[in-house]
């Protein structure tokens, strides 16, 4: 698979979602009360049209997922899945390590994923087969000789429920303490693949929150995967692992099975 | 108090840290395992060191209690207090919302903060009597009418001890779930002075840790407190709460109060 093509489009859809979320970033304050017709909600519907705008021109035949327009069945085998803000929370709060989210996914498998942040002008870039780009160089991920040297990141506890949570807090008793930071959303995950964090857990994650992370991940030298060590497809059902060190990969599945 | 020779010196502490604290963030991966070596203990000690430099030149009468080299008592009733690095997890993972704390006490009250974000070249600055300044223009809280739709930000469950915990999930519980926030330290403070979240509650913190952001909260209509709406004092205990909407300080403490 060259992917080249594709590629190339994913850039503009973040270019195009980027455009589109920038003025509504810690404007307007007033109307942030009311979740549907907050900033975040303008901002999210106005970058998935644009990037729907695109696809629809460039690729008629390929199906699309978006997280607040819904499922287009394509005709190709072919899907994009698009997250145009990842972090809703993050960005009503002004604080700007949320993301856009663009994925490609060839039979329920993504091939191609982009991770960017538009405030900051962060870019992830991942394809199968190559190596993850951030910007516009290799990124890779950091060696973890110890389970217990590990620093470990979470969205929010809030976000698993109580039986998910005592897994992660079996997970988190095997890791450095010290390191474990809470908040960050997919902006996470391009840390991890950068080297500056070894894993990432959650739980509850749609397939638009997590299928563009998984070739930015795998081609930085990560892995990712679900709490049972089972690769991530489409029908996966979001409880999701990202490990800096696939040498690891064994001993977090193990610790996050084995709560008491 | 007219503070205008004390701000201008405390503007060029921010920017001696942040000159000493850029050349190390997102460097050094290899490094990062061993916490007393790491780029985040280095970059907070130049920071510190630098800006020691200044004070003693400038105010050499002055107090200095700072995290990382101590207190050295001053004989003029005023001391400085300084934070090179508030949130040194997000610095080592790469997430560019720590702080810089600095702040002025006379008598034990803050009268003066600066949070300064060097990375992202963002600064709020609060002194008594004054409106808070952000990117040099008046940062205001925003009005918050029912606790219920109140966004509220901590940097972690793990900083909390379980009786803490408790608590803050009392108070968690009666604001709007949806846009709780977890990470972000001291700049969860200046997204509340800028309108964009309502309250932070935390524990556990430092003189250093706090002392900076009273009067950046409050010079942008905010209001601070410890736990129990008692004002923060050089001598109050770690357990602080800021609030945007100063109308909500009572149903916020009772909150907090009344878990069961």
């Amino acid at each position: 698979m060259r992917l080249d093509t594709e590629l190339a489009i994913a850039l503009r859809l973040a270019d195009a979602a980027g455009d589109a979320i920038r003025p509504h970033f810690r404007a307007g304050i007033a109307s942030e009360r009311k979740l549907d017709a907050s900033p975040v909600t303008i901002a999210d519907r106005a970058a998935e049209e644009a990037m729907r705008r695109i696809l629809k021109a460039e690729v008629p035949r390929d199906g699309v997922i978006g997280e607040e327009f819904g499922t287009d069945e394509g005709s190709s085998g072919r899907s994009w899945v698009l997250d145009p803000i990842d972090g809703t929370v993050s960005f009503l709060a002004g604080r700007p390590i949320f993301g856009t989210l663009i994925a490609l996914l060839v039979d329920g498998w993504p091939v191609l994923g982009v991770i960017d942040q538009p405030i900051l002008g962060e870019r992830w870039i991942g394809a199968s087969g190559r190596p993850t780009l951030f910007g516009g160089k290799p990124a890779h991920t950091r060696a973890c000789r110890e389970l217990a040297d590990a620093a470990l990141a979470t969205t929010g506890p809030q976000y698993f429920d109580d039986h998910q949570g005592d897994h992660f807090m079996a997970l988190a008793a095997r890791t450095d303490h010290r390191r474990m930071m809470m908040g960050g959303d997919c902006y996470n995950y391009g840390l991890l693949a950068s080297g500056h964090i070894d894993l990432v857990c959650e739980a509850g994650l749609k397939l638009h929150d997590w299928a563009a992370l998984v070739p930015v991940v795998e081609g930085a030298g990560g892995t990712m995967c679900d709490w049972n060590g089972d690769p991530l497809h489409a029908a996966s059902e979001g409880s999701v692992l990202a490990i800096g060190d696939p040498a690891r990969l064994e001993d977090v599945v193990e610790a996050l099975a084995c709560h008491h």
